[in-house]
This record gives C-alpha cells, structure tokens and sequence, in this order.
C-alpha cells in the first residue's frame, strides 16, 4: 500500500478537462455551472488561466438560501482567494496531507486544482480520485 | 500504512448526527435541507429509521436546473432505491472498496450509510472522512 501510493502521482490521477470560471461571473451563474456540470467546485481564473480563487457548490448553495447574495453579486465578491494547489509531479500522498491540514474547521478540502510552475491551472483533484487510487493499491 | 487503515473501523470515524429525511417529502425541501446544512447527501429514512433511499446535492440540483422537477415532486419519486451501506465494526479498508465498485459511471460514492444489523441508520461516513484517517496514518 505504501509503496503503490508512493509511486503515484496527481498527474496520473488528476481530471484535465476542468470547468473553471472568470471572477466577474455572477454567483448564479456560477451556481448554474455547478448544478449543470454535478460538480462541487469551481476554480476561478484570470484572463492568463492563473488561479485566483475557488468556489464550492455547498457555500454558494447555503449563502443563496440564507439569501446572502443578491443577482448583482460577483464571483469575485465572495471566492475564497487563499487556494490550496498541488503541483502534477507530487506524489499522492502530499495531496492527501494537504486536504486534511488547509481543510476549514476539522473538516477537509475535496478538491484540489492542480497549478503548473506559473500558477496557471491544469488539472483538478479530488478526494473520490484518492479514494478510487487506494482502491486499486488495495488489490 | 496497511495495519493502520486494517485496525481503524467504521463506528471509529463515522459521524453519528446525521440529517435525514422522510420519502414523503418534496424534492424542493430536500434541496433546501442539503444547502442549509451544507451536506452532499441526505439519507431516506421510513418511520421505523430503516434506510430506503438516498438523494444527493448534484443529482437533485442538476434535475432542478434542468427543470426535469415539478413543485409536487416527492423524495419517493426520485430517489436512489439501491443504497450501498456499511456496517459499524468493518474496516475502513471495505468502505474504500465499495465507494470504488459500486459508484455509477466510472465515479465513486462519496457517501455512505451505517446501517445497523435492522438496516436502520446509525451514522454515516464519507470520502472526506477517510481522507481524513488516512493522513493521520501517513504522520
């Protein structure tokens, strides 16, 4: 198991088509992107595909019910800016410490976009990409 | 790595607080409880808590976009029927294995049920939760 897990890296595991967003979008929008896609997150991206932020399905779905925003509230008004990224060439293992320790309050992060040396996105990585890896290193 | 995960069990980090719902509720509630709480999945309880469904944030959001949904639309009427559970005093190593074999399409389950020897709900433990104990097993 140690060894499997050693020997494989966010680059094998990682999705590359990713959806991402503009941080002028508005957070319906967004939300729409989200619902229509079955994805949890959304990075957000400049004009040069460097990461800026991050959305989530469960904070942009609980702040519309708690009616938060309104139709003029931007993506750019309320991403969380401090992103937790993983290089392609690091080993599983980094990702897994990564979510457990930048997770906001005891709980963990269950996606990770995956930057190049410029910051500019490449890929995504979830918990479930972890999950299925283990699964193979436990046959 | 390998004896940690062989000697960590279910009841050991599942969260027992669990929000459910009623078949006979509506999808619209549903979606509203998920968003309020934050959750990705809602388990489908009858009134003797035995487990009869689940519906999760993306499936019904995604029908809601799509406007596949009416405000009449009953929990009963969409929901997964068949539910992959786990028991308390298995290893967290067969929850691995199931939320890899049986996911739909190629993705994995990101939830699942503790059901008791009654097929009642007693907890329930996520990807993020392994996630979890397994980077404590790295340190």
């Amino acid at each position: 198991m140690d060894n499997c897990l050693n020997n494989v890296f966010i680059k094998d595991i990682m999705t590359t088509n990713v959806v991402y967003v503009n941080p002028k979008e508005g957070v319906i929008k967004a939300f729409e992107i989200l619902l229509k896609h079955k994805i949890s997150c959304l990075p957000v991206v400049d004009e040069d595909k460097e990461i800026v932020g991050i959305v989530t399905t469960t904070d942009i779905g609980h702040n519309l019910i708690e009616d938060r925003y309104t139709l003029d509230t931007k993506i750019s008004d309320v991403m969380t800016r401090d992103v937790i990224t993983i290089g392609p060439d690091e080993p599983i293992i980094n990702a897994i410490k990564k979510m457990d320790k930048y997770g906001p309050k005891g709980e963990i992060i269950n996606q990770l976009p995956v930057v190049d040396d410029n910051n500019r996105l490449i890929g995504i990585v979830s918990d479930g990409d972890i999950i299925r890896i283990l699964s193979k290193c436990l046959k």
